[in-house]
């Protein structure tokens, strides 16, 4: 790119013309001059799995490439701008390549950078090239932006929110329709808010993949996606979000990840990077982001607590932060791809898992006897825990009763060694189902 | 700064240490090496008003100025960062030396570039150095970052927030309290929250510099601080907090820009900037901002609305926010400082205030006599001002009585006129208050 004139065009190579890229592709027709520098941007070359699609724009003034590689080396194109998705196969080789032959990558994969983010970084910067991500996490508000540059200065000390618009769209319509989770999900695959695949979305992965960029950029490291514990909402049964209601909470899949370490102690920083239901309560602003919005808390120590809240996909958002990376970097900037220059960076470790405390819901089904009240209370008081409140709704036609508990701050071990103990007793019809309550 | 080798410190010269100078001392102490390119920033020397003042920071490993404009042109400093404040004086006279001498400017001064932005970007640029201001706006929440780098291939069409946290802490405490506005002011003048001279503040001029620098980067304009409009909240009354609430309200101080023309449309650019206060629905997220926080909506035809909620002040959220530009200018941009180069930008341009349509809340202290809602009614309808609802409450000792209407949308010019009308009534006891109903 340096060989051009300012003045040239900054020619996009697009691999990949979904709904993202046919926003942007949209969004450059508009708009072909609004990096504040004062150089064009266009698309020179597209690259797409079939050129027969109907798509909402009109592809025939690019040049064709049926091979994403051959796309990313080409000599016509300055920037290459993956839009491909997939940790591996044709994205990952096709961002490897246009690294490998000095350009710089702009891409909204989050599986991509989660999964392969230390290697691609190290590439990255030994050509000396930009390898920019903003859209892989909440669309157009600017979370990258966020932790990495107006947080450079402070400690992050957690990070919590809502990263995953289909898994809170199908929470909200669970409450909203009183549906189970399979009929919303049914509903969401025909308006096409959910994947035919949806486990990427509903199991959490997609979630898993941003918390892990975030966390390696709040915590100084390289995404380490094997670290994060993840647990999608597939589990989620239309009574917990029904009852956690009756207690003042919603049901939500947090995204979270908080530090352990660094900073003043010395020791190496470590982080518990988990997705996973968590109940928020009412009033507060996660629980208030409904349908497809994502939300984000993020805490340091100087600045507090930093929220931002957007729509996190769609076609205008993501091509506006696809957008965004390309303004950057035609301002050059000379900056490492992740807090620290890959050469000195590792994985970001996990923190102990062991060690974590939390409240958190325990909902049980029970077969309508006397004692077995005694008999929960007797296996938590066991293990330590104590119990906040307990709510027991009147018993059904069926003989069973859901029984809920919250408990108050407990090791997460310990918690969950007693519901062992408590799904041991026998009147319990059903496994008990846990919920952590958000630390937020 | 090019002559010097990238791992050679980068040397600040801070002007005045108060709060923030202290704060960002702090800051760089505890992380000299927070900057992702692995530059060392380092303070090197300082200017205040008194050196003898108690400060929470020891100044004595740094070389003294007594003069700001000697400190900006230093040859053993790299950076320039001036929290001295104000519109003129020596904040200008140092930023210009700096700017004339080379020196990447780094500022929290939102009255200077409000004031002066685009003759001192046509100076920055012409001597090729960043001048960088995330700090004037929201403390550590990056609202400058969001409006210009995020939202860059976006056209925005509003921004709305709050953007003063004293008004916001007065306004929140009179709330709770039920004091007065002078008693509230009294006491956060008395804790440090509000300055001795709290025009700045509580006359909105302080948000009106804010929302002038955003209004410029989102709409492409020179920051044009004569176009805004500006009213603070010292005529808020309890009794009009009181009866806003009532309705579903609460008051706060909303600081507004909104786009007219522009964008398809082919003609220029204008805006409506303006501070005043404003009804926001109780359940509106700005309306749950309270006490000393900051917050802020902008809305883009592709992004739609992003939400940014932080503390707006302080030492560590601000001195954060300075080290985020440290770290942007470290990395070496090339870019204009507002969203195109300064030789081709002209003032922003105000939109034309007499097309703005509003609803309002008109609060009336009546003596009760029979036929006065008559008369306010027809004020109204004669301007074409529909009445949407009515509050009356029953008549104490004194004999007056408060009524409040709301309007439904009307032009301003008309409901204003209408005001007047309703003035000259002779039942009405003391001026009509009038207090827009914000559209958010």
């Amino acid at each position: 790119m340096t060989e051009r004139s300012l003045l040239a065009p900054c020619r996009l190579g697009v691999a990949g013309v979904g709904t993202v890229g046919a926003g942007l592709i949209a969004l450059l027709h508009a708009k072909p001059d609004f990096a504040p520098g004062g150089r064009r941007v266009e698309v020179a070359a597209v690259c797409a799995r079939s050129r027969a699609r109907d798509r909402a724009v009109d592809l025939s003034a690019f040049a064709w490439f049926d091979d994403p590689v051959a796309l990313a080396v080409s000599p016509d194109i300055d920037v290459f701008v993956e839009l491909i998705g997939g940790a591996d196969g044709s994205a990952k080789a096709a961002v490897e390549a246009a690294l490998k032959a000095g350009k710089p990558v702009v891409t909204a994969n989050k599986a991509l950078i989660a999964t392969h983010g230390l290697e691609l970084a190290r590439l990255a910067e030994a050509q000396g090239v930009p390898l920019l991500f903003e859209a892989a996490v909440m669309g157009g508000a600017p979370a990258v932006k966020l932790v990495r540059e107006a947080l450079v200065g402070d400690d992050i000390l957690s990070i919590a929110g809502i990263l995953n618009g289909t898994c809170n769209y199908i929470l909200s319509e669970m409450e909203a329709t009183g549906h189970s989770f399979a009929e919303v999900l049914a509903e969401a695959q025909r308006l096409g808010y959910a994947e035919a695949d949806p486990i990427t979305d509903v199991g959490g992965f997609d979630a898993a993949h941003k918390i892990t960029l975030l966390a390696a950029l709040a915590f100084g490291g390289a995404p380490n996606l094997a670290a994060a514990e993840i647990e999608g909402i597939d589990a989620i049964e239309l009574m917990d979000i029904t009852l956690a209601k009756e207690l003042g909470f919603r049901v939500k899949l947090i995204a979270s990840a908080e530090r352990e370490g660094g900073g003043l102690t010395g020791e190496p920083v470590r982080a518990s990077v988990r997705v996973a239901p968590a109940l928020v309560p009412l009033d507060h602003p996660l629980a208030q982001a409904g349908g497809a919005l994502n939300a984000l808390f993020v805490e340091g120590v100087r600045t507090g607590r930093l929220f931002l809240q957007g729509a996190g996909a769609g076609a205008g958002p993501t091509a506006a932060a696809v957008a965004a990376d390309i303004a950057d970097l035609l301002s050059a900037p000379v900056r490492p791809v992740f807090q620290a220059k890959a050469s000195t960076l590792s994985l970001l470790d996990p923190a102990d898992a062991g060690r974590r405390h939390a409240k958190v819901y325990i909902r049980l089904v029970v077969r309508d006897r006397p004692g077995v009240i005694a008999s929960v209370s007797e296996a938590l008081a066991k293990a330590e825990v104590s119990i906040d409140s307990i709510l027991q709704h009147s018993v059904g036609a069926t003989g069973l009763v859901p029984i809920v508990l919250t408990t108050q701050a407990a090791s997460e071990v310990a918690i969950a060694e007693a519901v062992e103990h408590i799904a041991a007793i026998d009147a319990i019809a059903e496994r008990p189902k846990m919920i952590r309550i958000a630390r937020i």
